[in-house]
């Protein structure tokens, strides 16, 4: 079976809500289907869940909620009556009007009513089960997820009855009250139950067709990655790509089931299939993200290289101070710490003159605006690697960098360049590797050997 | 006026004798000379120095040493008696051969003896003033150079008559007796009076004719580097080149006086000029030098990246071992830890299971049997850089390397491969780079940006 989640944009209108029911019923193992609430129609429209989001903060400084209720009760409406649904939503939305105007209503409750609502109207247009999420998603004292009983509960409702939707993005308290899941929201709650189910694939629908090989905003129309393992998606993610959350990717990937991202407007588009397995890629390249505003600390001191301990003590000064190492080239006597500027701003003097003070550290150069650039890679055979290749189309754009990282495979390359020269790099990289095609072999060298 | 110290090969017998004396006169400057024991005649010959460590061997273990010490006495009488001198070597030799039989000497007034006795027979022949090092280099309590005592005697000497010869390998400790230089004998010696006298260059007679490009085993008859700077010595120097002991270095260095290496055999050869002046090279490339046998050590942990101070822990556990970081090349939630595999041998257990229990390490990959190559570069125009060279050429050779460092400006690389391919990679690089010159251009990528 899968758990087959679908977004906002997915569940927009009447219009979408059949599209996604034809993407359902032409797979009969999507039996487990999660729905985020209402989402935008046009750009220009708000969604559901911001406009309950809204409706609680009129009603913390008292002002009159009412006609963005209606809004919402008019877009919920609407797509019952042109779905010739006969869920009696017009008593749901009067019921919780109710409540808003008789009690303290969480924002929890509020907000997670689009999920439900919106999970009611698919489960009878499906004819599949409505399970409120408070029955099958559980929370510990902790905050974090109660698998035991998650599992459990998903488990009992699935036996009696395979063909479920369920509202995305909350779930019960050990109280039993509504509790909204963190940053991820829906997509957590498929990958919870595509894990509790022991699912085949968990399917992510959306408005984009997969994760695209850089940023849209640099690169026009990018490719879109057809298979990325779980570490590549990390990497992409780490380095800032805007893919799934972590704590939507981690319940299935420890369970080993793949993702699969699709498009809920164009459901024949291959997609993105995220998993365990390493692909090998053409031209050995999988993606490009990066993130602009890091410094670089360089320390230098003599016989450096002959002093054991020198970086541990290097590094408790940073941990100290609270602050996260992203790499740390290191040369002969010399030792570069790159870090976020802003986590490190009013910091860097204090960290400074106790580097110099504590450990004798005779001379700090320090680079700011740098901008690190993830070259994400997976398994490839040919023989120049991806760094060559990189370094390569650099040379070309005449942009020296540092790199900051390669592993032993060169599965991936992490270099660090100007913030302004970020976009044009990204866009080098691209271009050479994936509109230009390099070739594997250069005839720029002679060699005797 | 310069400093200028000759080793044993260019002291080992009336012939190097006269070429010493045709250099030195040949400019005026060359007023401090510092001399080290009479060397080895032939390949099979031996050492006057090392003939004297066996005599104080035979000493303690009561085995009949004149034999040894007629050897001695013979290169001694046959040198002055060739070059027609009249220093009263018979007489010299006695007084020590009667300690010898009478007193329990040390260890080091005995093997300083050769170097005494070169330079006396040195001091006649160019008609320069001997001066025992035993009055113008002083030891403090601690075993360290006493620089003001130092300073302050050479300067007296050097004020009633410029033109001295020093023995080198020894001074005096705090009770006046001989106390021996560690490794890089006379070489300290050398640059110590350098230092104290200020002098505008320190010449270091040997006999080759500089610092070459590469291991001479590894290629055949390396070029000289002509220029090098200190920082890229210490380079070569660190990641195994065999060049002048950094003790050696490291007083001229602070003090800003170049080191001219020369070779005796071969005057009007250019050798290699050391001073902290950044010099540019053709291709970018000064030197290859490389080490084997580290091991590199990588550790896995989900999430990593995110977990401030992680390295600092992992750091901390290594010093406590007393083990020495060479690099650690960090990705995406890994990081790399590279070590001489020797001094970690036997606490490798004890580590990973450290990492493994304290720091939640979920995986350590260990790849041992590992070289590393550091191409040492200058500053260079050209807009290929040393990366993307050496790069290249790995690709031709098919060989897949980690790349474990590389400096902002590109000054220069290091790079890991395993073992058995560490002389196929030198010599690759040092072909493609120094023998076949690398073009600046590539024709094998088209990049439409």
């Amino acid at each position: 079976m899968k758990v087959a989640k679908f977004g906002g944009s997915s569940m927009s209108n009447e219009e979408q809500f059949r599209k996604v029911k034809s993407i359902i019923l032409s797979d009969p193992k999507r039996e487990v289907i999660v729905v985020s609430a209402l989402g935008k129609r046009t750009n220009e429209d708000d969604k559901v869940t911001d406009l309950l989001y809204l409706i609680h903060a009129y009603l913390q400084h008292d002002v009159d909620w009412t006609p963005l209720w209606k809004r919402i009760c008019g877009r919920f409406i609407q797509v019952r009556d042109l779905l010739e649904l006969t869920f009696p939503i017009e008593k749901e939305l009067s019921a919780i009007q109710t409540r808003l105007q008789n009690e303290k209503v969480s924002q929890d409750y509020l907000v997670s009513r689009g999920e439900y609502l919106t999970a009611q109207l698919m489960a009878e247009y499906l004819h599949y089960t409505f399970v409120d999420a408070k029955e099958v998603i559980f929370f510990d004292y902790e905050g974090e997820i109660d698998y035991e009983k998650t599992t459990q509960a998903v488990r009992s409702f699935y036996e009696q009855q395979t063909t479920l939707v369920v509202p995305g993005f909350y779930g019960a308290n050990p109280f039993g009250k509504e509790k909204l899941l963190g940053r991820g929201g829906s997509d957590i709650t498929g990958a919870v139950l595509a894990k509790a189910l022991d699912a085949e694939s968990y399917e992510n629908w959306t408005d984009v067709s997969g994760i695209m090989m850089a940023d849209p905003r640099i690169i026009d129309s990018p490719k879109v990655i057809e298979e990325i393992s779980f570490r590549e998606l990390r990497e992409m993610a780490y380095m800032g790509a805007n893919v799934l959350h972590e704590a939507a990717v981690f319940p299935v990937q420890e369970a080993d089931i793949p993702i699969q991202i699709k498009n809920t407007n164009e459901p024949e588009a291959k997609g993105t299939r995220i998993s365990n397995h390493e692909v090998e890629k053409e031209n050995g390249l999988t993606g490009i993200a990066g993130r602009k505003d890091f410094l670089s600390i360089t320390l230098f001191k003599r016989h450096m290289s002959d002093e054991i301990g020198f970086i541990w003590k290097a590094m408790s000064i940073f941990a100290n101070y609270g602050i996260s190492i992203e790499h740390i080239p290191s040369g002969i006597d010399n030792i570069g710490v790159v870090v976020s500027a802003e986590a490190i701003a009013d910091k860097l003097f204090l960290i400074t003159k106790e580097l110099k003070e504590k450990l004798g550290v005779e001379e700090i150069e320090i680079i700011d605006e740098l901008a690190l650039i993830s070259v994400v890679g997976g398994p490839h055979k040919e023989l120049i690697g991806l760094s060559g290749k990189v370094l390569l189309i650099l040379n070309q754009l005449g942009i020296r960098t540092s790199i900051l990282s390669q592993g032993a495979q060169e599965l991936n390359l992490i270099i660090g360049v100007a913030n302004d020269q970020y976009e044009t790099v990204v866009k080098g990289i691209y271009e050479g590797m994936v509109t230009a095609h390099v070739s594997g072999t250069s005839d720029g060298i002679t060699s005797n050997s």
